[in-house]
């Protein structure tokens, strides 16, 4: 079905994802979520899994002609239903040790011509469903990852300039070369592309800093940092205590903002693909950690709808920073996808915070993380705010200021 | 994929299959299992059941690939796991309400060539783990359907002399006749011949047998009837009230034998496929309803195997009259599938038989009804035992011999 692709290529891939990026631990189940279109990936990830000593592979598949049927014949009622059950079960599956792996790659415009009210009904509705999978990877307690794959649909939308087989072998290349899965040793092309993430790293959590202050075209932000907020980047140990790449590719590192202490104004620097819709020229005003004023060129309804979501989608969960000059970036490529598009530049996010991204945050209930600055949102979504254009500073908790990027580079 | 396949016959199957066979309701979700091979069925399905009002359309997929890199690549320690958490869920799911639907159609040697030793295992795993998601469809307790999809290994296993292409085609006209699809209302259809299998049912309640005896080649058996057994065949409601089609096609009426009285010998008369082995020629001898001499010219080991899963694995849990005109039969098609072959001949299943096939069954516990004559197993494995050759007569309470079937045909 996808046979025009370098299975060299795919294989290659999937043997990363499972020894690097979810590093699968012998006897370990491993449930992967995918589109239809990444049945190639997911069938060598399977031999790879298996190979690694999996006990179970269980994928579960999406395909969008289904999904598609749902929208074009379903009952208004259908769009608040989710399937507790399953998502239960997941949740009990990683629970019990299971690992997990979802392939993004799905297409980016799928629900473009749907009733964006129902779209969100249902995202919301999986959202609550939800919470027992979403929990244990949220919280960091299993090793997990994410690949992509070059589904068709997506291919079209990133290359459309070009015949849909050839977009996907090109897009197949980006992420090859995005994924570091070139030369003798991809696993060792990781291992070194995680020491370099790892200094920067360590700077930032020696420095403790108490704000970052962003400068730049349409921002000017002052971004709190949460009590005891831990910068992380690259691969690190899961509470399982298997040391795994949550993402592949990625050139982030990232932590904890404080929800209620971020004023000012930032404008998006790339748009924002969410459930179909493209949203352009985001430029938000900040007051006490919540927008309070939001506009957008294209888009501005659904982007409305989603910081309406629920109170924590409308404060932020994560701040990344990634230079300019990474790959990513300078592939000038829009990917359509977070995977993608929030590795080539600085980002937030609106909505849910990484319990790991606090000190002891994994111990912590709802109330105390909340203290402490962490959100709480039924929604994680990435937006980025990072150019060659924007400077960011460290603010001490003495008051001094500290460079922290030059026109997006590090400036230390 | 399958775009050389009538699209036209895939909806008609797709559509009798929701409306007829499920019966799906408003609001009801429908879980749907299947091979990747039949995912233009599934497709068509889910567009059906969404206008009949579906709540969710939740379809499950196996790959050939993924199944194949576990027995080519697993350490031995994953042959005896299953994902207990996912059966568990779907039993949630049935008792809350959802319908099922299965497509068959998978490639019936899809494991001949592996360890047979490790298929048994798998399924035994399964077969326990899966006890919540069986139990309620045993119990007949939701509204329940199986329909089939020609999928190329399939296809090309019971038409192996055309091109695969070819014998898709060939298999999904045999489904369709089969299927009883043809005409301007194949609901329609569907009601006249329910009403048909209805006569012989409601005559066989009223002449409630103590017994039948089989004579025929290699065949002279007696096999008791279930205390309070119940004959069934076609249309009839599950316990939440729903009437469904469990089998599409169907041309059997079935009931509960006595898993402690059944004695003699009985040959089958067509190969029994079971997990990639074609078991051919087996005799048996029954003792007080055990199975203590077993032979088959093929697959002998396997036969064994299965007999010895647990103790109601020698003994049989349903007995099914299917005469040697219907269609099915008189087609000659060997389908390597249970649900077309058990529909060309009278059969007997070794293992679990259905609580619904005793009076008051749903009602009653596993002792009481064991004591009733019921068999509980983890497996359930029909074989053929009918032809042209084999007379059938009941025996009454009082020892009247009444025929029931001549050289294959009602006798009634």
């Amino acid at each position: 079905m996808s046979s025009h692709l370098d299975p060299e290529k795919i294989d290659r891939l999937a043997e990363v994802a499972v020894r690097t990026g979810v590093n699968l631990q012998k006897g370990q189940d491993l449930i992967i979520t995918a589109n239809m279109s990444a049945l190639p990936l997911v069938q060598r990830i399977a031999v790879h899994a298996y190979k690694a000593g999996a006990g179970l592979v269980l994928p579960f598949f999406t395909d969008d002609a289904i999904t598609l049927a749902r929208y074009e014949n379903a009952d208004d009622a259908s769009f608040d239903r989710a399937a507790d059950w399953f998502y239960e079960g997941l949740g009990k599956a990683y629970k019990g040790g299971a690992a997990r792996m979802a392939i993004t790659g799905d297409d980016p415009m799928l629900l473009a011509d749907q009733d964006a009210g129902k779209v969100a009904r249902a995202s919301k509705a999986v959202s609550i469903a939800g919470k027992p999978a979403m929990g244990p990877i949220v919280g960091f307690e299993v090793n997990w990852n994410i690949v992509a794959f070059p589904g068709a649909a997506w291919a079209a939308r990133v290359f459309p300039d070009v015949p849909v087989q050839e977009a996907q072998s090109k897009l197949l290349d980006a992420i090859y070369d995005a994924s570091r899965l070139d030369g003798a040793d991809p696993v060792q092309n990781w291992a070194d592309h995680t020491a370099e993430l790892k200094t920067h790293v360590k700077w930032l959590n020696a420095q403790n800093f108490e704000a970052l202050q962003y400068t730049g075209p349409g921002t000017d932000l002052r971004l709190g940092l949460a009590e005891g907020h831990i910068w992380k980047g690259g691969a690190s140990p899961a509470l399982n205590g298997v040391v795994c790449q949550p993402n592949i590719p990625t050139e982030e590192v990232f932590t904890c903002p404080h929800a209620y202490k971020v004023d000012g104004t930032v404008s998006a620097t790339k748009p924002l693909a969410y459930q179909g819709t493209v949203i352009r020229d985001i430029s938000v005003r900040f007051e006490a950690g919540k927008i309070v004023d939001a506009t957008a060129s294209a888009g501005e309804a659904v982007f409305r709808d989603l910081l309406g979501v629920d109170d924590g989608s409308s404060r932020i969960g994560e701040v990344a920073l990634v230079p300019h000059s990474s790959p990513i970036s300078q592939s000038g490529t829009l990917f359509y996808n977070t995977l993608f598009d929030e590795n080539a530049s600085c980002h937030i996010a609106l909505g849910q915070s990484y319990a790991d991204t606090v000190a002891g945050g994994s111990e912590l209930g709802e109330d105390e993380l909340k203290q402490k600055g962490a959100n709480q949102s039924l929604i994680h979504v990435d937006w980025m705010i990072g150019s060659g254009d924007v400077d960011i500073d460290g603010i001490t908790r003495t008051g001094d200021i500290v460079p922290v990027m030059r026109k997006g580079e590090w400036a230390f």
